[in-house]
């Protein structure tokens, strides 16, 4: 019965309901960004604080942080960003002088490049014969770094870059968490904010972004505890992904092989996510990365950043990251909610959100735009239910069904109709977005019946 | 009784108790950043979903957004930021090259540079034989934008700002939120974000940051009815002022007098707080903008931003905008609660913040930390209080005493302490934050008296 779901068809939805918008649009766009609208702000607000709730409100181990997105140039020397790890290798067709990915030619051309270094990879390009897209021959390679660099101060002599990750903002402040809040082992460091990676092939809607917005948290542990706590996370994931709403179909644990793991991590896990037309690919991680950040950060800052047990001497922990995409939940939330479906005979695009995710919780109606006493009675229904529930929508336009047609696409959970028996005896005729059931509810309970219990 | 409030103080408690550390701190810090924690992320938080609910969620017509940070540079070339208008002019020290804002040097003599254009300060600082700070022959005068600069693509050719308002973000979506939303003239498009600015001088603490956090409206009108509308917008603005828990007493408004205005504004009014050791500056302003920036971006992109009115013919509608920043909110609302008085005979400072902001609903205390009766029936307490109130803290270190005077530090509203009565009779002491009082409360009523009714 129900449709095949395509990445387009949930596209032209979050466009033309008012979720997501190319950036800057009216001016041609700028590559890998994207603007959201008065929807679209509302489920990523209900992520957001869905996941603080979740990982850091409901906790008594975890603490908030919110760093400032320039941070000292140091920061990223210590955390090797301005290195070759976090850089592109590139190389330059010799006329036009466009630069091209080393590895997307090989990929493109059906060679694996996992494991190469750069110049193992221009070789095998030479080696088979590729050609530059335009025909000509190769320049020279160069490794282009995924950091937005500016320039801090009047002198404009004070390098600085967009963080390409919220991370490093957690350990830098891992001394005023412990000197403020003097946390017990183990605990963990939250952020949620933007971070920015100057992508050189942005795709795939919000998938892929040169500015997103990341969930994460640095868990901090004894060393010889790891294991314990890495399952306690993994189970904390699959809870979160359960209150997102995602079907644990549509998930998939990929448990990273040691040869292909960062030299510092010991474990990580890749949850993936079958997103449509895409198939499998990544969510988020879950990574065990020893003690490597902190000690990178020692070396480099010169300052004591310890746990200092109650009893025992002072020794640096090691950390447990789960890293969460705000985009990539919200684009699985909407894959998994987009259902095209009939009811009553008639088809319908319906977005099965969890009504605590729904941009709108319900929508009122007056059966009849122009039957002045219908209105009047639907305002005052409507001003009460705002009081207690402000996101809802009043909708006078077309019939009821058409009414129906435009809440389902955007979610909304419940549709509330006044029409003439709620003049005689004050019920409202409340009507459920999945199943299409419609039931009589006194306008006094109408709160209660609306009202999302997380 | 009240002892002085001093800038300083604000500052050290804010460190102190986990608030706001300087940016990159372990590094030592990059000038005009700074990074929350765990007390100041919530507090943050707090303001910043206030403010959401009173200007967008509890209101029929505003609709939010959130456009991403780097934008098309054709944005900021039809808003006039690449201009002079967003620039500071400054002049060189010959010898050792370093610049100077030609503003401050006159404002540092006494000499008042409003209304001089670049060209006129440089001739009042050579007239009145103001030197170099190195007392050094001055070099040439320059324009020092203050947008942070970077590039876009792998081929780097893309220049970029990051955004220095978020308003624009707002105007060059005005035309996706007609055409998904279709609201009503008068109505609101309003976003809450991170906007960077290059400033010469940032100081008094988070009061002048290089990156920082608007809550910005453009409030779209008929242009026969702004001064209604400007009305409106200004009584909603006292009643934020009121929310977030300020003193009438300490803000004033400012009506810029018309010879200040910018060319293409009728009437603005800057929102000024009083601020410890520094006195009445900007909080936040209210500006009738008339059609100034939809017709620069009618002109820049050839698109029709124009509304629609039911009967009628299209129009470019007015904007008035109302411009709030979030750490002036903070530091205001900080500034406004710190107080320093006696309560039974003991010096104390405490935060009397409106309780919807606390960063702590309420502290949960066993009376004794060694008996440990005492300690699993306030663990009992805590955690049924903590699945209705997760912002709730644990406190088991010194006496009662310290406990009071560390949580009236970060403006913790309640403190419930668990004595030996509470095991025969089940009820607990609930002690006021800014009264001192204790009452003994069933601990089934609990939640009901912690709660935060907003």
């Amino acid at each position: 019965m129900a449709e095949e779901v395509t990445m387009e068809k949930i596209v032209s939805l979050a466009k033309r309901r008012g979720f997501i918008f190319q950036g800057s649009e009216i001016y041609g766009g700028l590559a890998g960004t994207w603007d959201y609208g008065p929807l679209g702000v509302a489920l990523k607000n209900n992520i957001k604080n869905l996941w603080w709730k979740t990982f850091v409100e409901e906790r008594d181990d975890m603490y908030g942080v919110d760093a400032a997105i320039l941070m000292n140039e140091k920061v990223w020397e210590a955390s090797g960003h301005t290195g070759a790890g976090f850089a592109d290798p590139m190389i330059r067709d010799k006329k036009t002088g466009a630069q091209y990915r080393l590895d997307h030619l090989l990929e493109d051309n059906g060679i694996d490049p996992t494991g190469m270094n750069p110049a193992e990879m221009a070789k095998a390009v030479s080696e088979n014969g590729i050609k530059s897209p335009e025909g000509n021959e190769w320049g020279e390679t160069s490794l282009f770094n995924l950091m937005f660099e500016t320039k801090v101060g009047a002198q404009g002599d004070q390098r600085s870059y967009l963080r390409p990750e919220t991370a490093q903002g957690i350990f830098v402040n891992f001394k005023n968490v412990i000197d403020t809040m003097r946390p017990k082992l183990p605990f963990g460091i939250a952020q949620v904010g933007k971070a920015f990676r100057n992508e050189i092939a942005p795709r795939d809607f919000i998938f892929r972004t040169r500015e997103f917005e990341q969930m994460e948290i640095e868990y901090f542990v004894h060393p010889e505890k790891w294991e314990d706590d890495f399952e306690n996370l993994r189970e904390a994931v699959w809870e979160w992904l359960t209150r997102l709403g995602l079907s644990s179909d549509n998930i998939r644990e990929y448990e990273v092989p040691k040869d292909e793991l960062a030299h510092y991590s010991k474990r990580t896990i890749d949850f993936e996510y079958n997103y449509p037309g895409k198939g499998f690919d990544e969510l988020l991680g879950l990574a065990y990365r020893t003690d490597h950040d902190l000690v990178s950060h020692i070396k480099a800052s010169g300052e004591k950043l310890v746990y200092t047990p109650l009893e025992g001497e002072p020794f640096v922990p090691h950390v447990i990251e789960p890293s969460f995409g705000v985009e990539r939940a919200l684009m699985a939330a909407l894959a998994d909610a987009y259902t095209e479906d009939e009811m009553n005979g008639e088809k319908r695009t319906v977005l099965k959100l969890k009504p605590e995710l729904a941009p709108v919780k319900a929508a009122v109606f007056p059966l009849l735009k122009n039957k002045p006493e219908l209105v009047t009675k639907a305002r005052e229904v409507y001003t009460v239910l705002k009081k207690d529930i402000p996101h809802i929508l009043w909708d006078d336009n077309g019939n009821v069904g058409k009414r129906y047609r435009r809440q389902d696409e955007i979610g909304t959970p419940y549709c509330v109709t006044i029409d003439f028996d709620t003049l005689e005896d004050n019920t409202v005729t409340v009507r459920d977005r999945d199943t299409g059931e419609q039931k009589r509810v006194a306008t006094g309970a109408l709160t209660q019946v609306v009202q999302v219990v997380q």
